[in-house]
Parts: C-alpha cells; sequence; structure tokens
C-alpha cells in the first residue's frame, strides 16, 4: 500500500462475494481467484495506492468476469505496523488492522461504494467503579485533601471504526489510527520501561471511559475531522474491553450516518 | 459427573489417541468413537463418578479394543459452574474448565496415569506499576500520610492447574478451583452492583500479582493442601495475563514435580 | 428444553444487548446478567420450553430492568445432540448447535421477534468435476458402458438456517436439523464401520451439490414445509464447504422473505 | 528472509520464554520485546538470512540481557507464498507456513538448538472407503473390467514437520515444503479451472492415503532427503484430515529422532 511517504507490504486477507441468478446452476469460483491473483501480480510490479482502492478494483473487475452477477463485494483485512512513541519517548512498534471494504453495483455507470476502516487495542479505565472508590475514600475521611489517583479496574479495549468513503473523498488510515486511539482511555505498547509504564497507568486513570464513552467520542471526533463528508456517508463504530471484573466482555456499537450525527 | 453431593450434566470434548505399530497401515478409528459413545450410554443410565475416572475408563478400554496398541491418551476438557457469592454477599454462577487426561500403558497389569486440572479466568493487578507509581507520588509529597490504595494496571486472568493424581488418591475439582482463584489478586464475578464492584478492585489492589507470583503461589498452596501426594506426583501451572497495557499476553510456566517442589 | 417427548440440558452462550439514549452516560450492564441469572434459576426448577422462547423472555426483560432503553436485542448458541442411525442401522449420537435469537421493541404492546436457526454439518461432493471426469472418461473410452459412480471432490460442509418465527407460529428445531442434512450431498457421523462408510460415500456422490444448490435445496423445501408462514417471515440460509481442492472455503447465502420466495 | 534467489517480507509472529530463578520476583519483560525490536531494526536495513538464525538470534541475545536467566525459547511462525503450477500449467500463487524455534541454554560455550518446519495445506483421498466399494462394485459385477477410478472420500488436509537442524546444517524451507506437500495425496490450489480440478481430483484418487501414510512418508522421505543428518536429530511430524464424512477430524503424529529411523 502507498501511504503519503512510504511504501508498505502487507499481508491481506480476501473475502469475496458475487451474487447468482436464478438462472445458473453455481458460480465460476475460480474466477474470484483470478482477478486476486491479477491485481497482486499487477501489485507487484507498481505499488497499488491504497488497500481501498485494490478492493475496489477488485469489485469492479468481479463484475467484468462474472457477466451473470448484478453485485459484487469485497473485504480485506491487513495488519498493519506503525512506528510510535511512548510517553517518556521511546521508540516501538505497534501493530494495527485496516480494513478495506468495496461493493460494486451493475449498472450505467457501475457504481461502487467503498469503506475504509482501523482496528486499534488500547487501554479503558472504568469511571464507575473509580467514583464509587473515591465516595468511599472521601466519607471515611482517607482522602485527607490529596488528589491521588483514585484505582478502578482498566483491561485492554479493542475499537473498530469504519467510515464509507465517497467518491472524491479521502481518508487516510494512519489518520483514522490517530483518532480512534487518541479515543481511549490509553494506547497500548509493545515496550514499556517502568517509568513509561507508570506514567501510561496515569494517563488511562485520568481518562476513564466506558466503551460507549468510547463510540461517543469517536463519533465527535470523525464529524470535526471529516466534516465535508456528505450526509449519505454511514460510519460503523464498535468498542469491545476485556473487562477485569468480569468473566465477559462489554460491547457497545452504533451504526449511523453523518447526517444522523448531524443532527 | 458425581461430586460429594450433587450430580450435573456437563458438555465435554475428547481428544483420543492410541500408537500404531509398524506392521499396521492404519488405525480402526472408528473403535475409539465406540468406546466413547458405550461410556457416554452407560453414563445415561448411571453417573459417572468423576471426569477422571471417565477418562482412565476410556483410557483403558482403548487397550482393549485396539489389540495392536500398547499405549492410549485422552484428554478431556469440560465446562463447569459453580455457585459463588460477591463480595457484599449476592449469588452469581460461574463458570471453571474441568480438565481430565488419562495416559494407559499395556502391561501386566495394565498402568493408567490420570491427571486432573482446572482452569480459572480471574484478575491480575501489576505490583511493579503500583510501587513506581506509589514511589513517584511519595517522592513528589502527594501522598501526605493517607494509606488510599495506589493505582496500578490491572487485568483479565486466565490459570490453569494440572496435578497427576495417582491411584489411591484423591483430588475434589471444587477444591483445586478455590486453590487457583484464592492465588490470583481477585475472583471475577458475571455479575456486580457498584458496591460489589468497588470491594473488588480494591481486594485486587490489596494482592498486586505478576504471573509468576500466581504460579509460585500454587505450587505453594499444592504442597501443603495435598502433602500426602508421592515425591513423583508431576504438576504443570500456567497463568496468562491479557495484559492491558500492552498488545501482548503476559505468561508463567512451571512443570515439576511435587520432589523437586519439597526440596 | 423441552422438546415433545424429552427434557434436555444445553450449554447456552448468550450476546445480548440493549440500545442508549443519548441522555445516559453508559449501560446498567450488571442488570443484563441479572437477567440471564433469574431465568436460569427459575428453568432450574421447571424446564424452559425453547430455547427461543427463553430468549424472547430475556429480550422482554432487558426492556423492564433497563427503563431508559428502547430495544433489546438476545442471541443464544447452544450445543444440541441428537440419535442418528448410520446407513447401516447403527446408532451413533451427533453434534448439531441450535440457535434462538429475540429482538423487542418498545412500545404499546411491547414487540418482540424471534428467529429459530439450526447449523448442520454434513458433506457435500462437488457436481462439476464429477461432470467433467465423466465426460473425459467417456470420451476416452473406459466407461464401457458400466454406470459405476465417478470421482469428485468432496469435503466437510456446515450449513446455517435462520427462520423468523412470528407469534402463534411454531417451527420444532428438530424438524428444521432434518431439513437443513436432508439438503446436504450426505450427512456425517461420528461412527462409521467398513460398510457404513461404503454406503455414505456412494450417497454423497449420488447426491452432488454446490453450496448454491445447498441453499436453494433448503429454500425450497422450507417455503413447502413451513407454508402457513407469512410473507413477513425473515430467513437466512448459509452453506460453506471447506473444499478439499482448495485451501480457502466455499460459501453461499440468501437473506430474503416467504414472500420473496412465493414469487 | 534471504532465500537463494531472492528476498521475501514476512509477517511473522514471535512467543518468546525466559526461565526465571527461585531468588527473582519477576522477569523483566519489557527486554523480551527490546530484543526482537532490535532485531527488527536491523533487519529493515539488511534482510536477515533465515528465520532460523532469527529465532537462534533473539535466543542468544535474551540470555544476554536477562543476566539471571538460564534458559530462553523463542517460537516463530510466518505466513509463506511461493509461485506454483497446477497441472495444467497455470501459474498461482499458494500459501505456506514457516515455523523457526530456537532454544538457548546458558554455558561455556553457550547452546543453542534450533529447529526449522513448515505447515502445507493439501488432500487425502481414503484408501479403505475406496477398496470397500471396488469390491462391492466388483462383487457386483458391475466393473466389466474397466479401470476407471474408485470414489471414496476426500477431504482437506493440514500437515506440519519440524526439524531440528544442528549447527553446521542446513536445510531449506522450500525444500521441507516440496517433501510435505509431496507426501500428501495431492496438493490445492487456489486457482483451478474445470480441467485442472478433473486432473488434480485423479491425481489424488490415484494416491490414496491415510494420515498415517502421510506421516510414514514423510519420514521416509527426511531420512533419504537429508541423510547427512546425525542421528540426535529430533524430528517431529503431524498429519491431520478434516474428515469430509466425520464431524471430528482424524490426526497422526510421531516424534522421533534420525536415529530412531535409521533401525
Amino acid at each position: 500500500m502507498k501511504r503519503p511517504d512510504k511504501t508498505t507490504t502487507l499481508t491481506t486477507e480476501f473475502d469475496i462475494y458475487v451474487d447468482l441468478p436464478s438462472t445458473m446452476k453455481g458460480s465460476h469460483l475460480s474466477r474470484n481467484l483470478e482477478v486476486v491473483s491479477e491485481i497482486v501480480e499487477e501489485g507487484v510490479r507498481e505499488p497499488v495506492e491504497s488497500l481501498e482502492a485494490l478492493s475496489s478494483d477488485i469489485a469492479r473487475r468481479l463484475l467484468e468476469r462474472h457477466e451473470y452477477a448484478n453485485y459484487s463485494e469485497v473485504r480485506t483485512v491487513a495488519d498493519y505496523f506503525l512506528e510510535r512513541k511512548t510517553p517518556l519517548g521511546k521508540r516501538t512498534t505497534e501493530r494495527y488492522r485496516l480494513i478495506a471494504n468495496a461493493e460494486a453495483e451493475r449498472g450505467n455507470p457501475l457504481i461502487v461504494c467503498k469503506s475504509i476502516g482501523v482496528e486499534v487495542v488500547g487501554m479503558t479505565a472504568c469511571p464507575c467503579a473509580m467514583e464509587t472508590i473515591k465516595h468511599e475514600l472521601d466519607s471515611q475521611g482517607k482522602l485527607r485533601g490529596t488528589d491521588v489517583p483514585t484505582i478502578t479496574h482498566n483491561q485492554r479495549n479493542c475499537t473498530r471504526v469504519l467510515l464509507e468513503v465517497p467518491e472524491g473523498f479521502d481518508v487516510e488510515a494512519d489518520d483514522l489510527i490517530d483518532l480512534a486511539e487518541g479515543s481511549l482511555s490509553a494506547p497500548t505498547y509493545e515496550i514499556l520501561k517502568r517509568g513509561d509504564e507508570a506514567k501510561l497507568v496515569e494517563q488511562a486513570h485520568a481518562h476513564p471511559r466506558f466503551v460507549e464513552d468510547v463510540v461517543r467520542e469517536i463519533l465527535a471526533r470523525l464529524l470535526k475531522r471529516y466534516d465535508n463528508l456528505p450526509d449519505e456517508a454511514r460510519v460503523h463504530v464498535t468498542s469491545e474491553s476485556e473487562e477485569s471484573i468480569h468473566k465477559h466482555n462489554a460491547l457497545a456499537e452504533r451504526v449511523t450516518t453523518f447526517g444522523e450525527l448531524r443532527k
């Protein structure tokens, strides 16, 4: 994938669909793989512009190849790595996931609808337990006017943003990752020395968030950051926390449009 | 499975192995399933004593049925549910996993070696970040003599204990679950109202534990609780935390014998 | 779950959702678990009628408990076992999955919409390779008038049917399993002696099916078997084969209504 | 990874272990990630020679960095792609997995033990059902002297070979993949047109194999191909078939040494 200032090699998974008219017994499935194969080979010679351009291209060629189909869909997911700095400035390489979906519908002209998404693993700290405990400590006279941060449960969180990007608009994956990661209580890092670990824990406790808060925060930031996107543009946000105090996860999700968000 | 005071229905998964002498082309695989099927049917009429008795029985019958084999192995895993009380006394049903392995070796007499194990999901709070932060707050003069608990990262933890139980000895699964769950920073519960949530978070912060601590604690408790087990009895403990500050997990593991532990 | 002539114990997984109005910061998540817990306890005293009745009941009580929510959704999946007979009449216990979803929408009266589904693992044999090979053998004069079955690739297949069941209608899970299993090239069995294995392979080759065929066959049978279901009743069928000649799977899917099917 | 005639970018997963003396409370886990990070950064500047060299290097540096540890272990797995030709000569890109493990033990000199492995997805056709059916057709007088291939069940198979490679010996991953893939009933391909599909199905039926056969075939080929490996070299082979006639898989496994194989 080509990004403004770099070319990266991504290992990518594809899910591919075409519709089948009632007059056909089965699909020519090998054509799906031929299309992917062609594009991969072309990509070896010249880098593709983006994962979403790749998906759109596959969706378009699927309809050329399956002359009996009126609809095609391509979903791609790829691991993606960015260099980050820890709170104290140490360099570390962090893993993200890129998502790019494309749907093509036969017509004149052929319509291609594409979405770009990211998956970010970070941290949430629970505001509810924090408040309950703070109130309890206060009523027991233990706080004595200090403002030391109050304990709470915190956990690994996986958040996913998927944004429809109409023709003529442009959304950078790195931007979307920054936006999602910044909406959590704190990011996570692969390498953390003691001082960094302490700073990160403090950062998470300074920004306690429910999964519901994370989803709301992301939607608010999307609206501000991509204010030129049309009302019809769909957005899908999910945030899932591996609750450290439960055996089950907590999940918040919203599927909406920019028009709805603007109300 | 029959427990002292109750009969429970468990959905159980089996992995089944027999060795194959060089003179045979392939195994009669259907015999494996016949043995399981027989035992399941007998179990419908009369409850089996325990998951490990079931595994041993299957391992023994596998050698009867596969007359060409000298070794058989059975690994079973089952979901298991116990009623628990939250810190403030509310009843909740919690999920655990039971493990029972059996190996049979042909001989006169036939030797069967069985292990019983449990898997427990709980919580760990990190002692290292807690100490660093406490020291920092103290050196900044923020503690002012209070003893409010210090923040740290905490996370869901999955801990597994597998214990070889020689013929004539008896280990109750419920005991083993208590022992493992009590070695974590805190248990987890499916239902927690606010007050319970606060108490649980405090409990976890009062017992900060690395995964290495959890493994050591379990081994120490096993040695004390089952002090009649012979030196040869093997034990295998793993503890894995879904580190909330990292994208990777931390895992500690020890495979040893009671003899080694006694040194 | 209570079935006409038997009571079964099922280990069940729940996914539970409620919507959240913009005026609320977060959901009272513990209430979800309380509702499940209540119903599970009641079920210990008296068996529940069906998995879909259980789901509907949870969806309804979620709206009672979360007075701020207007929508709730419950998805349940449970392992399920049926006694079957192999082609030569041997008894075997086979594993299936039951699915029951319920959505409740606040209103006067409150609307509950429920779906029942099953997942069946069976076998598909490819009609395309069979035909190509038969034609080839024929053109080489190798068939010599015999009608021995022609080789093809065959594989494990997982098929899922989900059917909306409006108030006042009744669909038995066992019926739905029979219908789905009968639409594959052949069922699969846990225990098969040689003679049974041969018969099953012959059965699969006598009914070669693409995943597209499986979906179509199921839809045709549903329409006939449940001809009293209203036009609005939704149905969702997916069939996925672990293609033995490829590293990827083949999947066919259709989401439609009985009204559409009747056209 | 550098191969004779090409440089490839691999996305690699690492599992990393060090032992912990009884005098230490916990491990300095961040050091593990620092080692990986260093090596990854060096690899950006200059390609690493092989995945096993990378693993050995990490294992060695782990002992340098964890001065209290006496043992370290590194397990790496990476997706790997090779260009293949289908039976009729069409080019296709196929996915494999590379495995490289390394164990280092402190001493003078430090001992590093490394293993290289591959995972191959292919196809097995069952010899047992084929024989039963052939015998049956023959006794019914249906064969009439034809030699058309007999039907049987066939399925996707995943086979894994792990080979200890002592210092001074060299094993190419591509060779190992060829050896394992060639021991199955047939390879699998992502793209197959009709003619290719037919040829592949015929190839699989011409080489019916149990999972036990696959393991034996691989061991025999390893012994011949790497006849210079010393008696102590360990080898671990597993072959697992997703049996199309069952809901469970069939697995064969052998852990042995070249010395044992030579007997």
